[in-house]
């Protein structure tokens, strides 16, 4: 009798587990299902820099690491404390050393880094670079704002704020190429969409702060009814800010549009000094390279050999990031968090 | 005493359920993994195009396809039979009815169809644009060919295959912008690029084989040593190949370059008549379309209203979707499949 009612305890157990097992292979056997898109947290992609240690990177690595944990994978960031492509050379280096699953990079010098990406993409890690760029390595993608468009976006927002009329002058940093394409972008969208507005001058601000300001206090004494400033960088913005706070007299003062979102400059749009500054879409740039990453990944991972030509035809081949317009109604939403 | 193995055999099912329910809650409670990436399978992404039946599509569907099957989410695919801009205002505006999770469309007519692209948007439904945009319109992304890039690769195939040396023609159709921007990269980088090569002649072909073959002949007629020919759309490259084939005689032939890869092409390319034809990214237009629309929707579903200014800035502006050269090597792989 007791030896019985042990075989009936042991079946009645057997089958609670089956029914528990079925249901739970149920759930993911659906047909009509998928498990959707998931990594392995072991695989870490890895974000590079320079100056590792500024404001700027902030957002760019919280949209990597944002997409790092939608997809179960794993992320470390490195970069050269200083602006210095030897140094950022040598932590490239290291990190191939430990063969990540990605490399997202911003290339402090487009020539000097080749060769060292190269190296990347030919051991077979997927490298994709952001923000700066280098065109003539073999990094499957570029990420970052487009310049030129950015440009025509600050010339528009410059015309709604002056009435599409009068007379404006940029400061600019005339020596790097980013800088110039900004001011083409501007200057060309004057030219062709606004018949009553005028850039008078393009001045060399350096990407200093002090030199931009003496910039703007010579085009101020030039210009007296000056309607605009349009500055290409962050520094150059607070330069020029302070010229025209220190030039206020009677009447209209110029608007001022600025670049990026460093805190000075969030600051003085918030009290009105200068009107908007371009925001950069520094959160797609991490965001989006670690998607290319992981799609290069499961690519490669069933590729015969590990660099392929077919490759890069999984991912774009340029990634526009974007601008927004950050003016006193929305700046709160740009302040570091 | 029978009562008592009863409330055993209740005590030990209890504990298997309870255990069995532990380990099933433990694998999805790891605070170091995440579910991953993965939708809803009733969510359904609708890709809107024109002329829906040809061939050029059905890469940029699977791509998209492919992305939904990822994701866990579903898929419609509609498009005007014709490249007529009514019928498909018509089929969007059906489409738009039936609030799916995201619209991923290529406009017919850039200007006619701004107007009920952005009715979508407003309505709260995420719309990117692929192929062919709509550059004015509120749509939050446009996945395509950079036109002026193409030219650029083209450019510097024509010089791998001529040796950067001699005289070379293009045809093309001067009336359409994209065609106007691939003839402006070629010609641009010819120039820039290679001193010992020149464009000759750029001559319209109106983006059919009959005149692009007798555009060809006049170009072969007046430049009897003539290295290459680009033609800029695939209709004239199979013109130009005839073109080439009626006037071979003894020496070297001119090298064609053509665009895109209907079977036609891909046959010409296969038997070494055209030498290279410029694949488009097609794929990664539906893949990284739906990509964008995922991620839209999740954040539209999140943000406190349905249109919202700070949406634009989770997926990017532009997507340059890329350009593959494709020759004898590897055209195997081009083929519809």
């Amino acid at each position: 009798m007791k030896k019985l009612w042990l075989v009936y305890v042991l079946l009645i157990g057997i089958f609670l587990v089956y029914v528990l097992n079925y249901k739970l292979q149920a759930r993911t056997a659906d047909p009509w299902e998928t498990t959707g898109l998931r990594g392995n947290i072991e695989d870490t992609y890895v974000m590079v820099t320079f100056q590792s240690g500024i404001d700027y990177w902030k957002s760019v690595l919280k949209g990597f690491e944002d997409g790092a944990e939608e997809l179960n994978v794993s992320v470390e960031y490195h970069g050269s404390t200083q602006h210095n492509a030897n140094e950022q050379m040598t932590v490239l280096e290291q990190v191939i050393a430990k063969k990540p699953a990605g490399i997202a990079i911003s290339a402090v010098n487009s020539k000097l880094l080749t060769a060292t990406i190269n190296k990347a993409v030919e051991s077979g890690i997927p490298v994709v670079l952001f923000d700066s760029g280098a065109p003539n390595s073999k990094a499957y993608s570029f990420l970052g704002t487009d310049n030129y468009s950015a440009g025509i976006e600050a010339a528009r927002k410059m015309a709604e704020l002056t009435g599409s009329a009068g007379k404006i002058a940029i400061v600019t940093t005339p020596d790097q190429h980013n800088h110039q394409e900004r001011t083409d972008g501007f200057r060309d969208t004057i030219i062709n969409e606004y018949p009553d507005m005028e850039v008078v001058a393009v001045q060399d601000g350096r990407g200093d702060q002090v030199y931009s300001r003496e910039a703007a206090e010579q085009i101020l004494t030039r210009y007296p009814g000056l309607s605009g400033i349009f500055a290409t960088e962050s520094n150059g913005g607070i330069g020029v800010a302070e010229a025209v706070q220190a030039h206020k007299g009677p009447g209209v003062s110029p608007k001022i549009i600025s670049f990026d979102t460093d805190k000075g400059t969030l600051d003085l749009v918030k009290n009105g000094i200068i009107s908007a500054t371009m925001a950069q879409g520094t959160w797609n740039m991490g965001y989006w390279s670690l998607m290319e990453l992981f799609q290069l990944n499961r690519h490669l991972a069933a590729a015969p050999s590990g660099y392929s030509q077919y490759m890069p035809m999984t991912v774009p081949d340029t990634v526009n990031t974007g601008i927004d317009v950050v003016t006193r109604a929305n700046v709160d939403n740009y302040y570091a968090k």
